[in-house]
């Protein structure tokens, strides 16, 4: 079996009003330093019955097709085999 | 400044529905030998005016206190000064 970590994360040029939000709360709890929140996704994805390459072909699969929206957000990975 | 960045996720013992829809989504892709999905939190924090110890202790408190529910989640961080 082979586990997959992998990160999504908004374009830097995208506005990212989820962590203007968080950023906001902070500064009312009192942390006025915070200059900026970036928030993304981490996935981990289990793959059954496959060799590493083929993990790696459905793994770019999924994120261009499913867990990434190429618009707006990057992705990156980390394949590594399970027992 | 400090950059902050924090991995909340869900503790093994808790369901995660997100997760498994996503991992129905994959199967109805034709991606039957996903065997499990877990979906977390990636935050990119920025830091001004502290030095690593002031910096350290921020994380912590926000974690605590807003980012990560003590309950169902974990948290884990990784603290680098950036220009």
């Amino acid at each position: 079996m082979f586990k997959a970590t992998i990160f999504v994360t908004l374009k830097e040029s995208v506005l990212d009003p989820q962590g203007v939000a968080v950023k906001n709360s902070l500064h009312s709890l009192g942390l006025e330093n915070v200059h900026e929140v970036r928030i993304g996704k981490r996935l981990e994805v289990f793959l059954d019955q496959v060799d590493r390459k083929q993990a790696e072909a459905q793994v770019q699969m999924m994120c261009e097709k499913l867990l990434a929206n190429p618009v707006m957000e990057n992705y990156r990975y980390e394949l590594e085999e399970v027992s």
